[in-house]
C-alpha cells in the first residue's frame, strides 16, 4: 500500500522531469516569432537530435511558415520521421564512415547559406561522435589514438578538448564558420555535468576559448608524442578554432532548451505538491555509482538522526553522470540501478525511505530499463528470494536484482537526455 | 592575504572540533557527583583511552575523591602517564600477545568487584583489536580467518560482528559480565559512522542484539565452513552474549562523551561566528575518498550556480570515514589529503572556495600530518612547481603534493578520534 503510494509520487517526479526536458514539449518555444526572409536550414547531431528535428519541424509548420530543409545525424536506431529534414543514422560512441560522410554533406549544405538565411543547429548528447571530420592530413584513427593517450596520462577533459577541437573541422565552433554570414540559432539539450556550451557535442557552433598554442602546450605538458602531421597541423594557423571575437558569432545565438537543473526543479515541484520539502544537492554529480549511493545514504541518515541538512518529510534530488567501473562484464545493468543497489545496501532497510534512479534517456546501461525503484522492504524481499544484494552489486548485476524483485522502471527510449535522475523520499 | 584569512578560520574550526572532542576538556563532566562507597576501578581500551584515563584520573582527584586503580590498553606509542591506572601498550590493528595478556589481567581485576563498587570503562576507536580474548578452544588466528572469509563473501558489518561477538570473551557485552554486580559506567568516544554503541570497540559493555543462532545463520547464509570447535562453540549456550534483558546491565550506563556530530556542530558555530551559514551534510560519509571529493565539488558548484542546497557564504561540513583503495603502495598520504586533492581537481580552481580535510586523531594515514588545506590557487601554484595533480592523485601521493605546496596541517597525535573532519568555505 505505502510502497504503491510513494512509487506513484516517484514515477510522477521522473515522468515530469523527462517531459520538461522533451523536445516535443519545448521546441515550440524556440520557433522565431518572425519568419526569416531567406531560406532555412536545420542541421544537428546527437542521440536526441532526430526527435528535436521532428519537433522543430512540427512547431515550425504549425506556425504556417514556409518549407525548410536540412540534415541531422543521429545514432543507429534513433531515427524519427521528418517531413523535409533528412535524418541520417551513424555510429556512437565510436564514429564510422556514415558519420563522416554525413558531416561532409552537412558542410556542403551550410556553404549554400547567405546573409538573409537562417541556420538552426540542434545538438544533444552523443553529437561529438556523430558529427565528425578531422582536419586534412589527420585520420580519424590518429585522432582517436591521441585522445586515448591524453586520457591515460591524466589530462583534464578541458585539456583533451582543446586538442581535439584543433584537430577537427567541425568541433569548437568550426561548424559555424561554414554558415557565415547566415544567422545561426543553436538549440541544445545538455547531458553534460555543468552544461558547458563548449562541451555539449564538442560545441560545434560555440566559440572556443583555447588556441592551438594551448593544444600544443597540453601535448608538451604530458609529454605526448604525436605524428609530424598532427604537430604541423597544430602549428598551422589554418586550423585555428574561432574564438568569441570571431565575426562568425556576431549573428549567432546559443540556447539551452533542456538541462538537468530544470528537470530537477520540475521534480522538486512535484515533490512539494506531495508535501515533501525538496533539497537539490547538485545537478552534476560525478563519481563511482557505488560511492555516490553511499553518500546519499549517509545524508539520508543525517536527515533521520539530526534533521540535517534539512528535516523530513524531504525529497533529496540530484543529477549528473555517475560511473560504474565494470568488474564483471557479464553483469547486467547501468549506473542508475548500480547506484540504487548501493544505496539500498548502505541504508540497510531504513523504514522511511523510498527512491528512484533512472537515466532520463530511458536506457540505463546495457538493458531496456530506465532505472529502478527502492522501497524500505527491498532488501527483505530480496533475502526472501534468496538474493544476496552485495553479490549483485559486486557482479555489476543490479538490473537482474531489481528485475527479480519486479522493481524496474521501463519507459523505452525517451528521445531526450538530461543525464541521471535521482530522487529520494524521506517520509 | 585572502588565503591566510580563510586558512585561520578553517584551522580554528578544526581546532575547536578537536577540542570539543578531547578527553581533557570533557572528562570532568562525567565524574560522579557522589563519591562511591566501594572501590573504584578504571579499565579501557582504544587509541585514545590512555588520555581518557589520564583525564579521568585528573578530574577525579580534582574532586578530592579517594584513590582508584585500573588497567587500560592502548596502542604502542599512545601511552600517557597516569598516577594509579596501569597503562599497557599492545598492537593495533592486528592484535598481539600483549593485548591478550592485558585483557586477561583486566578480567581478573573485574572479578574483584562487588555490589558497592564502581567500574569505569573508557573506550575509543581501536579498542576492538586491543581488548581481545577468544572463547576457550578457539585461537586468535582461527577467529581472524573466519572474519576474513566473512568479509570476502560480502557479509555486512553487523553480520560479521554477530559472529565475532559470539567467539569472544569480552566483546558484545561480555566484558561487563565479569564486573557484575558492580555499578558500571562506560564512557565512549565514537569514531564509528553512525555512533552505534555496539560497534565502538565491539561494545564490550553494551548489550548484544544478536544471538548465537543469528551467528550460525550468518555462516549458513554465506556457506562459510568453519572448524568443529567454532561450530560447537556457537552451538553452546555457554558462549551466548548478554542481551539487554540481562541483569548485568541493570546498573550499567553507556555515555557517548565525544562524537563526530558534536565536532561538526562546534565547527558550524565557528563558521557562523565568521559570517558563514553552515550546512552539515552528514557525520557519517563512507566511500572512496576520490569520489567523495567529487561529490563535494559538485555540491560546491551547485551553491555557486544555483544557490542550492543553500546559498553562499556557506560552510559545508561533513564527517565519517572515507577509504583509499591503494594503487601505489609507495605513495604517501591518507584519506583526508586524498579527498582534498580530488576536490581540488574536480573544482578546477574555483575562485571562491577554501577547504580543510583532516583526521581528528591528528594522523592522516601514513605520515605525520593531520590533513591539508585547499585554496583557490592550489592548482595554479602546483603547476608552477611542475606538479601534475592528477598524477599525485593516481599515485596515492597526496601528502607529497600538499607537502610541496606547504599546505599540510600538522598537529601531532591529538589523543582523541571522532574520525574525518571536512569543511569547505564557499565565500
Amino acid at each position: 500500500m505505502k510502497n504503491n503510494y510513494y512509487k506513484n509520487i516517484l514515477l510522477e517526479m521522473f515522468n515530469q522531469a523527462v517531459l520538461v526536458s522533451h523536445p516535443s514539449n519545448i521546441m515550440k518555444n524556440y520557433i522565431p516569432d518572425i519568419e526569416p526572409s531567406g531560406k532555412v536550414i536545420v542541421v544537428g547531431a546527437g542521440k536526441g537530435s532526430a526527435e528535436m528535428a521532428r519537433s522543430f519541424e512540427e512547431a515550425w509548420y504549425n506556425k504556417g511558415y514556409k518549407d525548410l530543409s536540412g540534415l541531422v545525424i543521429t545514432r543507429y536506431g534513433h531515427k524519427k520521421k521528418c517531413k523535409n529534414i533528412n535524418i541520417i543514422e551513424a555510429s556512437h560512441p565510436v564514429p564510422d564512415q556514415a558519420g563522416l560522410q554525413a558531416t561532409k554533406e552537412m558542410i556542403k549544405l551550410l556553404k549554400t547559406l547567405n546573409e538573409e538565411d537562417l541556420l538552426i543547429v540542434l545538438i544533444s548528447g552523443g553529437g561529438s561522435s556523430l558529427l565528425v571530420l578531422p582536419i586534412d592530413g589527420v585520420s580519424l584513427e590518429e585522432k582517436q589514438e591521441l585522445t586515448n593517450s591524453l586520457l591515460k596520462c591524466g589530462a583534464s577533459i578541458s585539456e583533451i578538448n582543446s586538442v581535439r577541437k584543433h584537430l577537427s573541422k567541425v568541433k569548437g565552433g568550426n561548424l559555424a564558420s561554414y554558415a557565415f554570414p547566415a544567422k545561426i540559432i543553436t538549440l541544445a539539450i545538455s547531458d553534460v555535468p555543468g552544461d558547458d556550451f563548449g562541451v555539449i557535442a564538442s560545441g560545434p557552433t560555440y566559440p572556443d576559448n583555447t588556441s592551438s598554442i594551448n593544444a600544443l602546450a597540453v601535448l608538451d605538458k604530458y609529454k605526448i608524442s604525436c605524428s609530424k602531421n598532427i604537430y604541423e597541423s597544430l602549428n598551422s594557423e589554418v586550423n585555428e578554432t574561432p574564438d568569441k571575437e570571431d565575426k562568425i558569432f556576431d549573428r549567432s545565438d546559443f540556447k539551452l532548451i533542456a538541462q538537468p537543473q530544470n528537470a530537477l526543479l520540475k521534480a522538486a515541484e512535484v515533490s512539494e505538491n506531495n508535501k515533501f520539502s525538496s533539497l537539490i544537492l547538485s545537478d552534476s554529480i560525478e563519481g563511482e555509482s557505488n560511492d555516490i549511493g553511499m553518500v546519499h545514504a549517509a545524508i539520508v541518515k543525517q536527515v533521520n538522526k539530526y534533521a540535517q541538512p534539512a528535516k523530513a518529510p524531504l525529497c533529496i534530488l540530484s543529477g549528473g553522470e555517475t560511473t560504474v567501473t565494470i568488474r564483471n562484464p557479464n553483469g547486467k545493468g547501468g549506473r542508475n540501478t548500480q547506484f540504487l543497489l548501493s544505496l539500498a545496501i548502505a541504508l540497510d532497510s531504513v523504514a522511511n525511505v523510498y527512491a528512484i534512479a533512472c537515466d532520463t534517456d530511458g536506457i540505463d546501461g546495457s538493458e531496456n530499463n530506465a532505472g529502478a525503484l527502492l522501497y524500505p522492504d527491498t532488501l527483505e524481499r530480496a533475502y526472501k528470494l534468496g538474493l544476496n544484494p552485495k553479490k549483485y552489486l559486486e557482479r555489476n548485476d543490479a538490473y537482474t536484482f531489481f528485475f527479480k524483485l519486479g522493481d524496474l522502471v521501463e519507459t523505452g527510449p525517451t528521445y531526450t537526455n538530461v543525464n541521471d535522475f535521482r530522487a529520494i523520499l524521506v517520509t
